[in-house]
């Protein structure tokens, strides 16, 4: 049994890894930290989960809870978690940030773009980027992982089988993205009020998002070179899921044929990754609660363009899933585990 | 492994069943019926499900498909589920009706309020009503199902630990009942309109709803007198969830710790009852995608009268996954299986 | 030109003021106060009113305010209209409370219910309860309108034709209302958090929310008797809109279209109420954006009871349209001026 | 008085019309006609109107109608316009066509993107494209107005400022526009349904959607040269509005502040546009039941592009608000009457 500690426990990805945690046959929660709920016990903050754990809230204690578990999960907004990854470092545990503190290879571009000083910055280089369909070999051998943002998971599995194959004109890659509002997390903001978002829809952090260099640092692995993307975020009158809308220009164009073989070839044997038959198109509500990435790729011959649509639960394969499968690769169980339930629709 | 087949496969209530039972460990789909799909992959019809079934939709050969299981489900709009019960019958099966041809015991009372023939009066007698909570010695002998209806199955919940002890003033029962819009199923009309119920809240069907006969003949046998109830059904801007509200008088004041210890022993050992602690109210996310029915009770000093709030999910406790649970009755496996996943919230 | 100010105009029930005023032809807006954004445009704080303010939010100065206008409007949290009643009485203006303050005519029960000491009762007596369809006459001669609170309103539409008729069994009255988000009003808190919200319905304050000591203030007034009512207020995932459901004992029990003569015959001649034809049921998307309250009764034979539904926008004619109709009264112009706008829909 | 028909007023764009013109102050309603509501009083099929118009819904006598009145709105889906303009043509009388009949200037692409013949094609050499801020003076002295499409009309009004300067790489265009569910008129399906829609985000139609010859026609003629633009839309989980987000690449980069006053000065005057403020961006709901649209631009200098956000009520601006605006602008009253009242938030 994989024993796990979460510190953040009473945020939305917090009490989602509780959810999916609470069915997991080889992992077992021995300690849910939170500053605001300490003494409660976990159900009453979120009554959904009534029978799936005992535990109380607790006060973080580093060093007593990493010494009690095999892997933390840092659900921590960022700024939070470097000297949690000093101490489990120190005691040869496992961590898995939810949040960006390690995301970013270059500590100056995180300062940056999180107006933040890093304090771990040797870590930086421990710390693998984990997304298990791009990245599985690394994450194996981890005992540091990044646990990749939202809009980035989405962008990235929907780029990578054509920027793998050097198919796109590096400079014409936009990324248009919506959220549910579960992203901007569970603290209170007039941008989260439900009469503010209800019946509304706008972008937000035009050009200017934290996820952005994210984006580009990845996908520029991936090429093989510079990356340079526009990115819009816009935020949905809806609780959960993510599309991301990304439109490439083709630098020779393929037709819906060779490009649907693409996808299904690059995505071959993943468990999480369904690329829908031509004609289908991703929705949100086709993933929700799950860990799963529906893609569909359309050609367009009239502007040589290719667009690609991705969907996930923000949640899940955009968090805390996704973290949970990270953790089942690190400790060699099978990948899945934990993860197997449909999503729910309607 | 109990061989299932699936009659209505592609309604709201068929999609669940299949999305329950796609986990469930001694439960195997073998045959879904859909008169508007027929030949196409269940899955494409519902994208969720992709992975979690193979089987195509097939036309429905009656007598040919109850051969190749051990139970039946039909999710049929009323009137459609008399035939199968003969068949099934004489070929010595299992039937759980999801709709409601064998609710309600007198046949005239059925055609009064259904405006349809009963064309299988004598097997009425067979048929047991399917709350297990309220019914399970008897559902566990029986080879026809009734399966409650969503409204019925929160009125019965929230009523029974009182009526069953005799507190109730009986003609003080008033049943204020709210429903997301699955309810109403997946045949599209004005009703269901997006642009119709989003930002609308609206009662219907005042004093004439198709449950009343079936709460008050069930109310009925618990109190062990007739009952006459109000009760009104209301549209939420919402897809999943039941909220009832329940009225009564007390026969003699009760304060909010009698009734709370009333209600948590009557419901003591049951898996898919959670009497909430006094200070916590109900609320349908919280049981959003699983079987479970959160009740509340509150004492009214001022009037003399109890609130009872009970939350279901539509589609689960008050339709698919009740008819998972009776089906783990009758084959004498337990009575959780399949059925055991936390609600997803937020 | 009647000169208006506003004392809280940045919370909904203010912007919602300014929304309606901004039409108005026979009255001006002078001075909006904010405490959160004072010195900014008034529009920048709402920008769909741009073009149609060019006031900025301004530090509230009481008694120069009080003097640059004819009527003050407060739309504060209960608690802070008190002293701005005193002196606007000083000053010999109107006061226009869309608050609790004034509300309740005995300050012992303003006390007890909203745990705050009342620091003007010596006006309590001068206060005019500000329901116009029941009030009228009182409200003409008026300088203390007390606006009555969202789900009062509703609650006494839908009961006063039956009441004034001694129709009714006085302890037999259940009030079950349902309201949108915003009449949280624009304080962040985890109830009004989007996803806390969305895709759920619960109840909150069962047989202690605040307006119930209003009801039955009000309804006795009509009644000519004490009234106890059970009243339960419910959380609707929309943003405008309430609809009550109340339920009452017939003395003497009435059929359909003696309920539809009385409510016709009650509300005859007046501008905002609309009692729909028997057969259709009010909606609150049918009043959204208007200072409409739609009413529908139905009688119930099986039970003796008559179940009649109100529906209004409770920023509307449950807070700031009403306000302005009492505004016109006091004033002696045309009783729908700037409240002639018809509902958008859908 | 101008003396109005409405051909088709029970879908949602003729209901909005009459929403409109019956606050309009020189324009009278005289035919409302229907072929699902014949005989009924239009306020029995839209109750947010009762009230605002005693018109029953009536059958069509096409060259009866056209006698009655100045001017005909025809809400009617594609390929039921011709005939009418036909007649109209005929009678002398002014016909404003709120489908796409008359939009695409060349009959063969009509018949291309819409699968249905143009029997009328030589009446489209006199059709005038309605979209006010771009083509008023030819508007002027039309008797045939295409009133544009709702998608269009965002993105021409995003683009106009760049394009007509001269200021975008051709080939660069990308609009991906997201609609409410309302665009989608009020016929049933299953795409319209509540359970299908809510919590759910999708594109549709990717590289296919009918609007795209029209956005190329149009923009083309800004631009001056052949334009060929990416056009995504999407389907978001709300009833009215659409957002476009528009990506250009410029020739010449300019930074925030010269695309601001590119943008104000291009609508310097204009009453129904609002370009925002840099920093604030525009949000559907801040023009909700209005005929503005708001405006936002954002310079990207890390990728030299710029980003054009677009907010309308798709029903207002986007149908049946700019199809008033058309009207008042050909009679030479002024253009804002009808359309002045403010939008409704929340």
């Amino acid at each position: 049994m994989i024993k796990v500690g979460i510190i953040g426990a009473t945020g939305y990805t917090g009490a989602e890894l509780v959810r999916l945690l609470s069915g997991h046959k080889e992992a077992q929660m021995v300690g849910l930290t939170s500053r605001t709920y300490k003494g409660e016990p976990f159900w009453k903050v979120y009554p959904h989960l009534r029978r799936y754990t005992s535990l109380e809230c607790e006060e973080l204690h580093l060093a007593g809870l990493i010494d009690r578990v095999d892997v933390i999960f840092t659900a921590l907004p960022h700024g939070h978690a470097m000297e949690v990854a000093v101490e489990v470092s120190r005691r040869g545990k496992v961590l898995i940030d939810l949040g960006a503190d390690f995301r970013l290879r270059d500590a100056r571009v995180y300062e940056e773009w999180y107006r933040v000083e890093h304090t771990a910055p040797d870590l930086l280089g421990q710390a693998v980027y984990g997304l298990p369909e791009l990245n599985r070999n690394e994450i194996k051998n981890a005992w540091l992982i990044a646990n990749p943002g939202c809009y980035p998971t989405a962008a990235q599995l929907a780029l990578a089988p054509l920027l793998a194959r050097d198919l796109v004109e590096p400079d014409s890659v936009i990324i248009d993205a919506k959220s549910g509002v579960s992203g901007a997390g569970r603290k209170t903001s007039l941008t989260t009020h439900y009469a503010e978002t209800n019946e509304n829809f706008r972008a937000y952090n035009v050009g200017i998002h934290r996820h952005t260099p994210e984006i580009e640092q990845e996908l520029g692995r991936i090429a093989g070179r510079d990356m340079r993307v526009s990115f819009t975020p816009h935020l949905v009158p809806m609780t959960r899921g993510i599309l991301a809308t990304v439109y490439v220009k083709l630098k020779k164009f393929k037709d819906g044929d060779e490009l649907q073989a693409i996808f299904e070839d690059y995505y071959q044997g993943e468990s999480f990754i369904r690329v829908l038959p031509a004609g289908m198109l991703p929705q949100t509500k086709a993933v929700a609660g799950s860990n799963y990435c529906d893609l569909g790729v359309v050609a367009d011959p009239r502007t040589g363009r290719a667009v690609v649509l991705a969907a996930i639960d923000n949640l899940v394969k955009g968090a805390s899933g996704q973290a949970i499968q990270n953790m089942n690769i690190i400790f060699g169980i099978k990948e899945t585990e934990g993860l197997e339930h449909p999503p729910v629709y309607p």
